[in-house]
């Protein structure tokens, strides 16, 4: 695609102004992206909103780049929290980057009893999602927190914010063929006819949650567990899923 | 988790019979999964429902099934096909994963002007999409066809299946900084109502199509162009989301 390549800087944009680049953005833009003099991309700061810029190339290293017009105002993403327990490298590299081309606004990382990993690197995330929110348009780029234990997480909770726990893969592990008690409230028929309003899904590791956790949750008066369909999602797929659904049904997909 | 494993054969299944494994099952089994004699496994073959299966073992070499009670009857899915165009390598993988846990009947990969691949591996995928449907408890496996051009694969169409064609990359290229014009609904507008029918999604390769396919596409009577919300999906995100709402109301997440 042709479209012209856009970048996420630290610094101010305005109109006329020169761009301040971090780190080897500059290099990035002449030796990966292949960019001339008198070549375009797109800026954004997560504050500014996007602006144009033009690279200014003075000899062989140093390139500048100089704001435009500004092509979109700044707009704030619904406010919505995913918590999830790391899962193997790859899989949660792509549940980073698919969340954010899904419009979180906070990633939590959380440790869980069964969760696969004891060591997160948010930094690395981080990266993760930047790219993502460059890629898929996005004017700010969610931050992803350090990581820390489920309870310590959701201790002191906004008690308006409703946490949609995703509660299909502990049913599955006590009924592992297809028993349906206890079986949670499909996430589309909870959020039928909801207000926009702050939110945060928790998706669990590959293992789900445990016993505990699971009635631990239940019993919070913000946790409202939900299901998605009949199929045993993994945590990715639910992330999606159960994104989608939201933004949709409250989130900035509708037009209400 | 401990959940009993699951596995796909080829083979008719009924209480009391041995159950046939193919090719490298009975390794599998023991050598991979560890499985001794006595230990269950749940068995399914897209035709009889699932069974308990009890291992049975001859000496060192020879594992035999034998199946026990049936533990979920025979489910038919929704008749949702899945349209892609290949991408790079480990999406594509993704992609095929992803739409079975989504529960898409048929996956179809289509050559389109700008897709990555000219030659797609639908054994391989085949193969990544049996053990998908093992995974996430369904009871069939969905067929993927050997790859075709897009206007080979709908030009004998059904007319009654609506082809949902996720239109939003094709937007991007036209106007690259957020311009609205010619877009398309979003799915969850287009779906609301519709009655449970069969139906097909069409999720395009990451440059998008080009002008002419989507004018083509526009023009056919059974297509309808939808949006997946205001950032840019990648094509295996969108399949996610677009899958999640289709099923949500309209296919077997609902109760309706």
């Amino acid at each position: 695609m042709s479209a012209t390549p856009r970048l996420f800087v630290d610094g101010d944009l305005g109109e006329g102004c020169p761009v301040a680049m971090s780190g080897d953005q500059d290099h990035y833009l002449v030796k990966v992206m292949r960019l001339r003099a008198g070549d375009t991309v797109r800026v954004f700061n997560g504050r500014d909103g996007e602006f144009l810029a033009t690279l200014h190339q003075d000899g062989k290293r140093n390139a500048t780049l100089l704001a435009g017009p500004r092509t979109r105002v700044q707009a704030v993403s619904p406010d919505m929290r995913l918590l999830f327990a790391p899962l193997k490298k790859t899989r949660t590299d792509f549940l980073v980057e698919k969340a954010v081309e899904m419009g979180v606004s906070e990633l939590w990382p959380v440790f869980t009893d069964r969760s696969d990993a004891e060591r997160v690197r948010s930094d690395r995330l981080q990266r993760i999602a930047l790219e993502a929110a460059e890629q898929c348009e996005r004017l700010d780029v969610p931050v992803v927190s350090e990581a820390q234990p489920l309870a310590q997480a959701i201790i002191r909770w906004e008690p308006l914010r409703t946490l949609y726990f995703c509660d299909e893969a502990g049913d599955e592990g006590e009924a592992p063929w297809g028993g349906q008690s206890g079986r949670a409230p499909q996430l589309d028929a909870e959020l039928a006819g909801t207000p926009r309003a702050s939110a945060a899904l928790l998706v669990g590791p590959e293992g789900g949650f445990s016993p505990a956790e699971r009635n631990w949750l239940r019993s919070l008066p913000y946790v409202r567990p939900v299901s998605l369909g009949p199929r045993i999602l993994r945590a990715e797929t639910a992330v999606v899923a159960a994104l989608a659904l939201w933004q949709a049904l409250a989130g900035d997909w509708s037009r209400r």
